[in-house]
């Protein structure tokens, strides 16, 4: 089964938690078992799993992202502007595996599944993809 | 098929070697072709594809992660002081997935599956979820 | 069905668009509808998703790439003198996971698969696992 969502971003980069939008596609399956595959159809955002206890977290995340690949670098060539954006994509990846069970997402205490926007703000989309087994 | 094993790591940083483990957890299944999703259920914690066969090449990615990404970095947020760790989770990545042929994990000759320690030493889970095909 | 593919590098850094050969394995298959893991068996080479409009991105990842983690850090301790390529391996990822709708990819607009040496040039295999579902 594959379903598509739509995620609208507010900033040029942010984490936007999107797992209870994903557990809700599961449950909406008649697969009970199996992996999730969350796909992101971008290549200036990409899909982490991480801690949403605290916001600092993503805070800090995004912080680093930018300290270690800063927009601005004058050795860029690509004339768009947003090299930073597509490195950044690809250091985190563009998708997310997760294991389904009794229709549920196997998630740790303080796992979340976060779109991450590099160059936004933007519609974008994160496909979900059900296996069974 | 979803089997979960516990690692014990000892340091707060290390890259541990559970190769073996996984490929027993194959062995024992009665899947022998397929994929093998290994999935950490930490966010301070990876899983990443690495030679073996030189201890001093996770040496490096551990020294030259801690040189990217320091824990001591003043403009972090997040209270708990352990930021960096949460950022190398990230950019290593929760989850590798893995070729299953004739009961085997398909590993190149160097190839070792490691799990990543960035804020131990903890007790940690990795879950191994195996897919028929 | 596991197919495997070679890649003939020509530079110890490359990026190498792969779409059209992995679409080609799965155009070939009889899997219509479920996932392709690409697979790469190396560990100083890897696998992203990242736009093919513009080769000036790849390029920029590269530089970026070597800027984070130069070749000559005194340092690094491995005697082969390639820690930097099992680094990057272990930044960008040794496998990508693909959505299969209709016996073709499920990419994005500007999206590309790309084989990323760090350590050529080289003879080099990516494995494709196609699973129905």
């Amino acid at each position: 089964m594959l379903e598509t969502l739509t995620v609208q971003t507010t900033r040029r980069a942010e984490l936007i938690d999107i797992t209870d939008r994903i557990a809700a596609v599961i449950r909406g399956s008649d697969i009970t078992s199996g992996i999730a595959v969350c796909y992101v159809p971008h290549t200036t955002a990409g899909l982490t799993i991480q801690e949403n206890a605290d916001p600092d977290v993503t805070a800090d995340i995004l912080y680093k992202l930018d300290a270690l690949v800063p927009r601005d670098d004058p050795r860029f060539r690509h004339a768009e502007g947003n090299s930073d954006a597509h490195i950044k994509a690809s250091l985190i990846g563009s998708s997310v595996t997760l294991v389904v069970r009794a229709s549920a997402l196997v998630l740790g205490t303080w796992q979340a599944i976060y779109f991450c926007e590099f160059d936004g703000p933007r519609s974008r989309h994160v496909h979900v993809k059900l296996l069974r087994g």
